[in-house]
């Protein structure tokens, strides 16, 4: 199974981001899918900053950083540095951290930086295709799968797998206000591939489970913790407390566990419930509020799908 | 306490719909709060077609169809048949059709119309006064409450009433997609009437509840059935759903109860879901579906305020 080959175009590892003639090319998310738009960088402070404005995310900024990484050893940077830089634009993202830090251990033992980051990538390819044959496990023949934002390679090779073995499988979609990355992602990234999708409100997901349209709850989680709880976009915990009332197993995807801590739940700027796609959706003067993120407690979570099985 | 005065602009007896020159003119609510805009009726088939065009929704179809009987009297109109058509124009509304029965009743006792419309209007509003007691009795010194969609009168001067005894009180208003009824029409009402209120998208509820800032739920329904079930705009039970999890009383506010019948519920046309103010928010080719309804079993609703009191 090349997983390359099954993923919608614009998570394809030579369109995420590229490194070329000297620059690098990162395909621009927020546009996405009505303009395809790259932000060029020719710095690592660039592509820091580029990191900071959101301009990928999910697995984005992990492949971004260690191309980066390439192109900072080529000007002549010092790599600790530059890897503390991108590290620093994203301080919740682990998985890219704990990349570098694998990178500039390997460089230190003399690897080819160029190798290094091609066996790292092979390497969490490797890891996706592992989880979408337990992903695709838990997907029975006439499931609707009710998703949340956008839960990338993991979720979106196991329900393609799931088709692959002639399940007959619709994904209903959560819009997931405000940034819409239900929509503007994940529904164009199942259509493309080939899977029935059905776009809805981020309301709507309780009803679709009481009504039996929705059989199974599959997300990503940002956060897989010792503890067994998981944290992932906010919107996510109504769908999973909705589940265990009617009786709707829910799984999260995740790479790796990370140590329990105090959980500092990241509050946006409330503006952006303001507004909808840019355009003003209420009156002069009304607060808005944005927490980020949900924790799903462990008995909302049926098993959490990992590289190394299902995980209860 | 005269609930007009209360009550925001938009909301009141005066502008809501008036009969004037002839002609009824009523406060488009789908250009709410960005447009000030009334639509010209100058027969009751233009009433009719414009409440179906849901120009106007809640409380708005009774007082549109009860002034326009005025006017019907006025053009010599048969007034079973205009009664028939105004009912005709929005099925599931009991409340305007019961209404229109009760004043034709009273015509064909002798009554004036005038007269007659003016006693049910006044009726409506000591129910809501009524209720506004009941409903303010529910909110404790310094709770957060989450709404859903547009609750109107009940809910509002529930609300208000707490705050003039000098309770401490912040409405948490879920933006209701699609349509926004809750970000175009409950938020400005709040902000005009001087109760603080925040936004939030729809997926927000359940993470509110559990971190604290939410400790009271409160909608309207469109239908409270004998079996004490009831019924609201979608998105209503992911919220009720959380809120039993959590602790988090709801109650529900209606006039009347209905008797239990197989309930169809209805689904909208999915291409409201796919668009924002007729922007698309997602690629070509996605399905969508808009299921407009939630019902909350007996087991979710804490009670029920109703003119005559809290019915559990």
């Amino acid at each position: 199974m090349d997983i390359q080959t099954l993923l919608p175009g614009f998570l394809r590892s030579a369109n995420l981001c590229r490194y070329e003639d000297g620059r690098i090319l990162i395909l621009d998310r927020r546009r996405l899918p009505f303009e395809q738009e790259y932000v060029e960088c020719r710095t690592v402070e660039d592509v820091a900053s580029a990191l900071s404005a959101m301009v990928t995310q999910g697995g984005g900024p992990l492949e971004t950083a260690l191309r980066t990484m390439i192109m900072a050893a080529d000007q002549g940077r010092d790599l600790d540095e530059a890897a503390a830089l991108l590290a620093s634009s994203r301080r919740t993202n682990r998985t890219m951290a704990h990349a570098l830090e694998g990178l500039l251990e390997s460089c230190r033992q003399g690897a080819d930086i160029r190798m290094e980051v091609a066996r790292i990538l092979a390497r969490y390819d490797s890891c996706y295709e592992k989880m979408s044959y337990y992903g695709s496990a838990l997907i029975s023949d006439g499931a609707g799968i009710l998703t949340t934002c956008f839960a990338e390679h993991s979720f979106l090779l196991s329900v393609k797998r799931a088709v692959m073995e002639g399940k007959d499988v619709r994904v209903y979609v959560n819009e997931t206000r405000p940034y819409l990355q239900g929509a503007r992602l994940t529904a164009p990234a199942l259509h493309e591939m080939g899977i029935r999708c059905t776009l809805v409100t981020d309301g709507m997901g309780a009803g679709l489970m009481k009504g039996g349209l929705v059989s199974l709850y599959m997300t990503a989680c940002d956060l897989y913790m010792e503890c067994g709880a998981v944290v992932n976009k906010v919107g996510t915990l109504a769908n999973a407390v909705a589940a265990k009332r009617y009786g709707v197993p829910y799984y999260a995807f995740a790479l790796e566990k990370s140590p329990d801590r105090e959980l500092e739940l990241e509050y946006r700027n409330g503006v952006e419930v303001l507004e909808f796609c840019g355009k003003r959706i209420t009156g002069e003067g009304i607060d808005a509020l944005y927490p980020a993120f949900d924790v799903m407690e462990k008995d909302l979570v049926s098993g959490v799908v990992t590289p190394r099985g299902v995980e209860k």
